[in-house]
């Protein structure tokens, strides 16, 4: 049997069990609703009459091996939907599941033992001791909505990890402890570089290390951005209806936008929108709503004059804070935030150039992961049947961007997903793979056949005639908060030398070595190194002990020794030796030089 | 006389004219309302049966002029407040500026001729032949209303200069031009730096030229508060009304917030706050705003944490977008704007640090307003009446700040305000003059007791007792925004070079030129100077033409003669002559002072 099918028969069948054993634990008026399979498991949604904790979980696992120590046979039979109506005539979900289906679909139920049944397709094992080496663990317990639908009932959702042997579970339970030990919702605000407050959901407070660390990232990118002649702009954050309307937003997006309502006069005052004398309503001229994308007002900078076709390519670069609505249960720390800064671009290109501006996109995207040690893959959308455009520029355009993923993967070297493009353009989307193989969306370049159109954008050509730019929407960050989150769980707080927020402490030993401390950190400083010390009364292994906390890439110990002979002893980030008695000038030599390459590892020595 | 007694003599009496000349000329239904002097002049309010356009001013001086040759005698009246209703029972304003009068008030009226009277305090001249030698202008018609009450009548207020002699009306309106040709509205899009936009009004574009230059500010200023152990932070944009109900920014500024509604479940819809199925509303627990100032974050980043007293000062710097809503009437250019960024710091300070924190500020205002080239004065405002907190601590804050202001400008050589201070604190405000003469108001340096005791602030101190720390706010260019608008219409768009958005236009003379153009191109960028070049086949005048319309600095033409030489010839900004071939390696070595030295004036020789 392939992995994939005994992985799904075995977690399909231990949710099965999972179902059986809470309802021999909780009782009959359990309300047992679908048992699907995922990553790492599978869970099975209940309305259980008590609330499920931690506490809980041992019972359920013990009462689960108990059901399989007792080697019943698992039987499956055809049935009717009138018969599968009278079967689980108390179990409402089921009920509802069994209308959705066609009048004369016939059903398949399983039974375990003779007490439990369930709707299901199969396969399922045939015996309960099948499942007897199947390792498993109640992961935990969380609240969903019936079909998603938070207008439905609320149920309690019990995750169990499944894996086909002890090993893979233990192996699983390492990969999911590191995860945790990486959280960056952890690290964090454990190295003070941002925080969140419950006043403000899901946008960040950038604390003065986490936002030395932000700038260097911007820094970074225009340093690049520069070199391939983007031009930066700033627009507004704040835009009028009117703006969303031309765009699409209003239409398409406006639930996940922060709209900001206009004031009416007079009359038609309503409680729920008054402050003081004033009446807010959305649906005044002046309504306006915070930007969730920079792309209406790049269209609208294009637009402030004609352009001629020698201007193209124009790129407007973008790094402003943008608004997206998220429900309070998916945001995530700095991996979905409502409110964040993109490396965003709006490149408007001529057909004939769409090829030579992806290739250097490319080129950026390359350089860029390549700094961060990362690998990644591309994935390539086409085509959907709601399509907006000329099927003739989709073709050229999906030929030369196709033409570029072989050249530049390999034929195979990327995953094509069919109809899974914009309706307005084709797109290539670039995933980076972390130290625990996780991925992440997080380059894009967007054709747009549509923005342009929308807002009447034009070029004026070699032959005196005005045609339609197309414009690349693209981010190799993406969100950088989210990506910084990345990299946190990507380097578990240990960043490269040369985005740390601080990359060298200073301890001087006593205070009689402060004064040759201050000397290090000029020198450092007017190298451009940034640097921090403790020169407090503090003993020397606290003050390691705080630097160590920070991760920061060196930390430098002096004392009559280093400052006699203008010297200084480094402990490295991550290992146990100290590199002792390096000459000082050679030491912000080599400080120099790794913050200029953006040098990935540590030295272990500095000769 | 002195001349202010003079000004205000005549002003005042060449309103009643300009009253007088319109009844006369649009008849007596014409509602006359109140007409004070103004800074060049007065005006005076109206309700006239037609809309007075630029056409009409001529008459309107004509009639006024006639008026004067007629040589009537002004006569001054006392009045019962019951005869004086009966004289303007036909003027609904002057009735009701005298039905607001205490009952038993005598009141004095002016006569001017028979036939024109006006309720006035005067004091006027007792004949218009006094009046022949002023010299006078109608400036503008512009709409206002009664009381500055928009709810009430909409009256034409007509503007006049008024000046005692010609010689001086003539120096006013080369003035005015002056301004006019300075006018940051417009040199600003001719420079193509930023833009407004009908679909975000009050909130400018960044174009790439200006973004450049703002950019550049940026940096200045993170240069400098780096030097001063400044810490920038980056905190949430739109926050929940809960932090500003903690802030009072909810109970006293919400006016001018922009709200952002949070949404509603179930049945009190209303149509003026739907959005597909969405009710929003002002009155939800999740209701928020766009921040108008940075304080309350700032307040919530310190207090992530305890704090020693060891650690403080502690300076958050903080470069956010804020946003204030503005009435559409007053926003003017980058002058008042609806969305901006400060300069903005918040420093944590002991009592006995308030003296040294702002001595080091006006150290930095110092040498940042230096830079520009522009002198400054300060204006000290104490304790209000509605004063908070403990009036100890205001005698001690004060008296340091006096201590401080007597020391750097001398006793006398600053402005004091009495009572004027914020009721959280007292503070020192810095106005800086412009090329025109103009005072504009951008540093301030305001201590506050109050923030700190609303957020429950504390250190610990050295006995271990928790204390309260004060907080110091300051700006030294205030609104960025603004600022740039001050610096463009005192430079008249031709700034200083280091700030440049670029510094520095290559022309080759012929194609076979842009070689060597490339080439001093990458010498200068290498350098860190920022270049723009035209290697197209426009002709040498053409783009020597554009880049003066952005007033480059140097404008950089390279012919057979240069390339040959490795030399430059630079026309400079504001010179008709050229530098003539100077050595590439001089120039970029000068470029590179300039630079680093942020040089207010231009070379005429480059030795």
């Amino acid at each position: 049997m392939e992995r994939e099918e005994f992985l799904s028969l075995y977690r399909h069948s231990i949710a099965h069990v999972l179902a059986k054993a809470v309802i021999e634990l909780y009782g009959k008026e359990v309300q047992y609703a679908i048992g699907p399979q995922i990553e790492d498991g599978c869970y099975y949604d209940f309305v259980i009459p008590k609330a499920v904790t931690t506490d809980d979980f041992k019972a359920i696992e013990d009462k689960m091996r108990e059901i399989l120590r007792r080697k019943e046979d698992w039987t499956c039979k055809e049935i009717s939907r009138a018969d599968a109506l009278e079967l689980f005539k108390d179990q409402k979900f089921k009920t509802e599941l069994i209308r959705d289906l066609p009048e004369d679909e016939k059903l398949t139920i399983y039974y375990t033992g003779d007490d439990y049944v369930d709707l299901c397709r199969g396969p399922h094992v045939t015996n309960s001791q099948d499942l007897l080496n199947v390792a498993f663990q109640v992961k935990s317990v969380s609240s969903a909505y019936w079909r998603g639908d938070e207008k439905r009932d609320s149920l309690q959702r019990i995750y169990l990890y499944v894996f086909p042997s002890k090993d893979e579970l233990k192996a699983h339970l390492k990969w999911i402890q590191e995860a945790l030990e990486r959280d960056h919702k952890k690290i964090g605000p454990a190295q003070d570089l941002f925080m969140f407050q419950e006043t403000a959901p899901g946008m960040a407070y950038w604390l003065p290390r986490g936002w030395k660390m932000y700038q260097e990232l911007l820094r970074y990118s225009r340093e690049i951005q520069d070199r391939h002649n983007y031009e930066e702009i700033s627009a507004p954050l704040i835009n009028n209806k009117k703006l969303w309307l031309i765009s699409g937003h209003w239409a398409h997006y406006v639930n996940n936008m922060f709209l900001v309502p206009g004031v009416t006069e007079g009359t038609e005052a309503t409680d729920s929108m008054m402050v003081g004398e004033k009446n807010y309503s959305i649906e005044t001229p002046d309504t306006m709503a915070a930007k969730p994308m920079n792309c209406p007002n790049a269209m609208m900078a294009y637009k402030r004059t004609v352009h001629s076709y020698k201007e193209l390519p124009i790129r407007y670069s973008e790094f402003d804070v943008i608004h997206r609505k998220e429900k309070s249960g998916q945001m995530n720390g700095l991996f979905r935030v409502q409110e964040f800064r993109q490396d965003d671009d709006h490149t408007f290109v001529t057909e004939e150039q769409i090829k030579d501006e992806i290739l250097d996109i490319i080129s950026i995207a390359d350089e860029i992961y390549k700094t961060f040690g990362v690998t990644y893959r591309a994935e390539f959308s086409t085509r959907p049947d709601d399509f907006m455009g000329d099927i003739e520029v989709w073709n050229k355009a999906e030929a030369a961007l196709k033409e570029i993923l072989d050249q530049k993967y390999g034929e195979g070297g990327y995953e094509i997903n069919e109809g899974d493009g914009a309706f307005y353009g084709p797109k290539i989307d670039l995933q980076i793979k972390d130290a625990l193989g996780r991925e992440w969306q997080c380059g894009t370049v967007q054709l747009d056949f549509q923005l342009p159109h929308n807002f009447e954008l034009t070029y004026q050509d070699k032959d005196g005639s005005m045609k339609e730019p197309v414009v690349i929407h693209r981010a190799i960050f993406g969100s950088l908060e989210r990506f910084i989150g990345i990299l946190t769980e990507h380097f578990k707080g240990a960043y490269p030398f040369w985005m740390c927020p601080y990359q060298v402490a200073l301890v001087p030993i006593r205070e009689e070595h402060n004064e040759y401390a201050h000397k290090v950190a000029d020198k450092l400083q007017a190298a451009g190194i940034r640097v921090e010390a403790d020169c407090t009364d503090a003993n020397m292994k606290e003050k390691i002990k705080k630097f160590k906390m920070y991760k920061d890439p060196f930390i430098v110990v002096m004392g009559d020794k280093e400052a006699a002979e203008n010297t200084v002893s480094i402990n490295v980030r991550g290992s146990n030796k100290q590199i002792q008695n390096v000459p000082l000038d050679r030491f912000v030599e080599e400080c120099v030089k790794m913050n200029k390459e953006r040098t990935l590892d540590l030295p272990e020595a500095i000769d």
